[in-house]
């Protein structure tokens, strides 16, 4: 029977970086590139755009990146297969400072950001129009991971790990070995190969990592973003920043973040039992 | 058992007008907007970008739209479950100019128009990266489609209806006749109701429900394309065109177009087979 680990999170809360590190934990040497990333960790959102879908009839074990809310009709596949879940978490301050660069947005167009910054302090989310897309909102998706009784209506035999990413960042060796021996890799935890995994995902190892991709692509048929290159002036991978504030964007959306934190909706409580209520 | 019927074809091709026409005739009345045909017609592509599926465990019968090829993974689970395909092909002329449209090209901006009527004349493709995507290109798809013995590798049990979209312009109600019996919609063919489909479905009609999609949609969080609105200039409902010259680009591409077509390729081979070698 087929089994399935997910790698589970909100967009940008460092499941790129996981995913890098269990790459070259389980391939013993980091990926080239971003892109091959995608090999022995596939995320399932391009895979699934290209008709490709994580086997379900095998006998196989796989690691899978999801941003989909567990109990999305495609994931029922999974229902009996999905043995494990890493959910990473990261303070929404930085998930929404991250998304602003996935958009391609400076940080000098103050009118754009705003936008954007107003959209997830009112819906907890930067896409336009969240509920067509099976991701949910920021709170939704963390209130579904985290709660294994949610998780376990979709997947009756998982098993999750919720684990923060300031937390990663802070002890990257203790947490990733906390998660690999969580996963059952199949083989003993060896400290070597989990500081090779470390050292070979640092922000400046991906970044190269992303030159790669960039490198071997060809340009867009055609420029879309008034003729920049859309990849070169903002990248993927970003800086791994904790807690920023949001001020430079106005005071008046800092303050209204801050009310946000305390008004006692689920998201003012989520953000607080992860330690992101200030 | 579920049973399913695809609505296939390469993109461009005239799939949401016959998908339209089918809406109307099951429904007994046209879909109000675009968006609405997604309801008893659901295209599969961004069905799956949302976590969804078409069913494959219950007792129903439906119709999907798809560009992917017949081998997908994707679609290995609907292998038993495939009854019936009807595939559009259409004019790779028109089907490249459509593209355009799709891509927010004008046809003012010349150099634009030539790298991508390029890359279709190279490759067959209007995607930067055709083999990304599970859709191939015109060739690859119309290939595998149209032969029964390609398809049903993949779906063992199913039936092909192969239409050209220039017939169903020449004589919808003649053609779309023929697709209702083909798929067996479980009911008897009354001429009142197919022509209330191709009534409901004329290319001002659809226009019509393209606009109801917009008047509800929200503008997008940032305008990537230069200040512009990309919907109001640029409607996905084209005007049907048929066999359209290439030499507003420049008598070379249209040169260059005529060559493949007697290039002694398989491109050549199906352009010629469906008429389209002129």
């Amino acid at each position: 029977m087929t089994r399935i680990s997910w790698i589970a999170s909100y967009p940008k809360s460092g499941n790129t970086w996981l995913r890098s590190m269990l790459t070259a934990y389980i391939g013993g040497a980091p990926a080239e590139s971003l892109r091959g990333l995608q090999q022995l960790i596939p995320d399932i959102h391009p895979m699934i755009a290209e008709g490709g879908v994580p086997p379900w009839d095998d006998d196989g074990s796989y690691l899978v990146k999801t941003h989909f809310l567990p109990d999305v009709p495609l994931l029922r596949l999974y229902r009996d297969l999905s043995r494990k879940a890493v959910y990473i978490v990261r303070n929404p301050r930085d998930v929404l400072l991250s998304s602003l660069r996935m958009m391609h947005i400076s940080r000098d167009d103050t009118a754009a950001c705003r936008r954007i910054a107003e959209g997830f302090i009112a819906h907890e989310s930067f896409f336009a129009d969240r509920g067509r897309i099976g991701i949910g909102s920021w709170t939704e998706n963390l209130k579904a991971w985290s709660s294994p009784d949610i998780v376990r209506r979709s997947f009756p035999d998982i098993e999750i790990l919720t684990v923060r990413y300031e937390d990663m960042r802070g002890d990257p060796v203790g947490e990733f070995t906390e998660i690999v021996k969580f996963l059952e890799l199949g083989r003993p935890v060896r400290d070597r190969d989990i500081q090779l995994a470390v050292d070979g995902s640092t922000i400046d190892r991906m970044r190269e990592m992303e030159k790669k991709d960039k490198a071997g692509r060809k340009p867009p048929p055609v420029t879309r973003w008034a003729g920049k290159e859309p990849g070169n002036a903002f990248s993927f991978i970003g800086e791994g920043k904790q807690g920023q504030s949001l001020a430079f964007m106005g005071q008046d959306i800092e303050d209204a973040y801050r009310e946000r934190l305390r008004d006692g909706s689920e998201f003012a409580a989520l953000a607080a039992r992860f330690g992101y209520d200030h």
